[in-house]
């Protein structure tokens, strides 16, 4: 076994958004800059994961240059030459790229981590996380975190994995998109299927060299990116960044390079990309009580069970099971639980008034 | 036939107040002050239905001291003697019997309105009103308008009716109290039988005797505070009005008499006392939407028919039907269809926060 070289520095991803979390999640202020789990933001959390994998000193930042305000409130430890600011949104490869080049060597390993995710057990996921650095590091291979799935979802992408080694790492065979529902269930009953969370532990070199193989456009815009950006020219900086193809690290790199990695996490892990996982989280967290309504703030439930009641004014919820109630200053959200898609489409489509 | 004596006089109870509507509906501003039909205060259209019966000189204000700049905001018209201010409530019977006293000559008619109903058909509302007012000044006799059920209520009391005279006046044969579902069933099949909205046209010297005769404490009570508001002596009119014991007009006096006519009136009435009634008149007014939804405000319905919403920051109802949705500066009610008595319930007990 070859000794680990390099340093580990994380990535922490904030360009998403979230249109299943309206009213609370805007473009003003999306997902990433949200309490919607314990008592900071989604992205608040993440860094304290990044710092405990690698010390603060090397964590870094990719994220939306119109949230360069919300990305200092959030992490005002960090300097200001942390934060790797997108001029548009690009998708994965370029932002990974680009902050690869930006903020590590060749020899390091970079753990990209997504800045919208919980975790429940926060011990069981560093642990993971160090064994997925560590064995990037040693084997210069991209490993993967894996979410052993605890239910047949059909929107989330999944990895089929391999016999574990000595260690617990085991291989991807390979990437599966969204599954069916029919498909879900048999890769939950098999055993064998992992969720894919997009959380990466790329060695850089082999990141680099992948990407120059199977995307070389992401590569050449993130190097003139990168050069500009060191030079201080903001113009051909968004010029060569916006070059980029928009495409995402899953279809650039991962589930084309040869071999890939996983550590199983079984963590208490949630993408938190909708309210009723939200709920779920919250409810799980609270040791569910006994009509599992889950509430915060001044809320009133009378004769329900299962809703999620979020609000900073009085609420009163009457007469009402598996429902969604939420309260924020850019509208009111009160949904049946299970009519996320329904929400994401409405607010794509816009408010029609 | 007699010819009729005396002016008609209108009296607007405007006391009431209504906890099945929270949260617009609260002890600052209790729902008579609420534009819930309509463009405007319910209490405002009563007054618009008084001056057409009366004119406006001849209208008068019982209400609570405590809301003395809604009624004037209300009805700015009205000089500061036409109302008739309570300092606590002692339900309608010393409310009436005060402003009889007041506002009315015994040989008058005082027709009695409540200030928080609604009324689809206008002209025949008025027209009802006319005939009931010019059957009580001619015969001097208690009338009462009495409006032909559309549904089995449990809600409201009854009136039993006889056989129409040649002008359409039908003697009431008995009240009812709010009746089992099996007999406001009963009473909805026999035809005989009318919802009591509390609108009555009292001669006001049979109304005198019949106080003296029946419930003497009232009428006592009555005149010491009406001798003291001539005299200015608010401590005194306090006092005395407080002495009279809270009784309604109904209990006192109309169950008691031994004879009261009534005139059926098909003219769209509401009590407006619940979310479900504000519903129920609204979507009738609107000539009935496909989806049955009524909304007002910035309201988008995804997947849901018979809803109610009521807000004025935007809102997604998403995938669900007969729900209510009242967004208010003092809280926000999410309640299904029917849950009104656990609403009243709910905020009888006080928000538990």
């Amino acid at each position: 076994m070859a000794s680990p070289r390099g340093t580990v520095r994380a990535l922490i991803l904030a360009g998403g958004s979230g249109t299943r979390l309206w009213p609370l999640s805007t473009d003003l202020r999306p997902k990433p800059f949200l309490t919607l789990t314990g008592s900071e933001s989604l992205i608040r959390q993440t860094f304290r994961r990044a710092e405990s994998l690698c010390g603060a000193g090397n964590v870094w930042i990719s994220g939306r240059r119109s949230h360069t305000e919300l990305l200092r409130g959030e992490l005002p430890e960090l300097d200001e030459g942390r934060f790797v600011l997108e001029p548009e949104r690009r998708n994965t490869a370029p932002a990974i790229a680009l902050s690869a080049l930006v903020a590590a060597s060749p020899d390091d390993v970079l753990a990209v981590l997504p800045s919208d995710q919980a975790v429940r057990d926060e011990a069981s996921f560093l642990s993971a996380l160090r064994l997925a650095a560590g064995t990037a590091a040693r084997e210069r291979v991209f490993v993967t975190l894996g979410i052993p799935p605890t239910r047949p979802e059909t929107g989330f992408g999944y990895l089929e994995a391999g016999e574990p080694d000595d260690g617990g790492v085991r291989p991807v065979l390979r990437f599966v998109e969204k599954p069916s529902p029919l498909k879900a269930s048999e890769f939950l009953a098999s055993g064998r299927f992992l969720w894919n969370a997009g959380i990466f532990l790329f060695p850089v070199d082999v990141l680099l060299a992948e990407l120059d193989r199977l995307c070389p456009d992401v590569l050449a815009g993130a190097r003139a990116a990168a050069r500009a950006r060191a030079e201080g020219d903001a113009r051909r900086f968004a010029e060569a960044f916006s070059s980029c193809p928009s495409i995402s690290i899953d279809y650039a790199v991962m589930e084309r390079t040869p071999t890939v990695k996983t550590v199983a996490c079984s963590c208490g892990w949630s993408d938190v990309g909708s309210w009723e996982a939200v709920r779920e989280f919250r409810s799980a967290d609270a040791g569910g009580a006994a009509d599992d309504n889950v509430t915060e703030g001044p809320a009133e439930i009378v004769a329900g069970r299962g809703n999620l009641v979020l609000s900073r004014r009085p609420v009163r919820l009457i007469g009402l099971s598996d429902v969604v109630v939420i309260e924020a200053p850019d509208g009111l959200l009160v949904m049946r639980s299970g009519s996320s898609d329904a929400l994401r489409k409405s607010v794509e489509e816009g408010l029609r008034t």
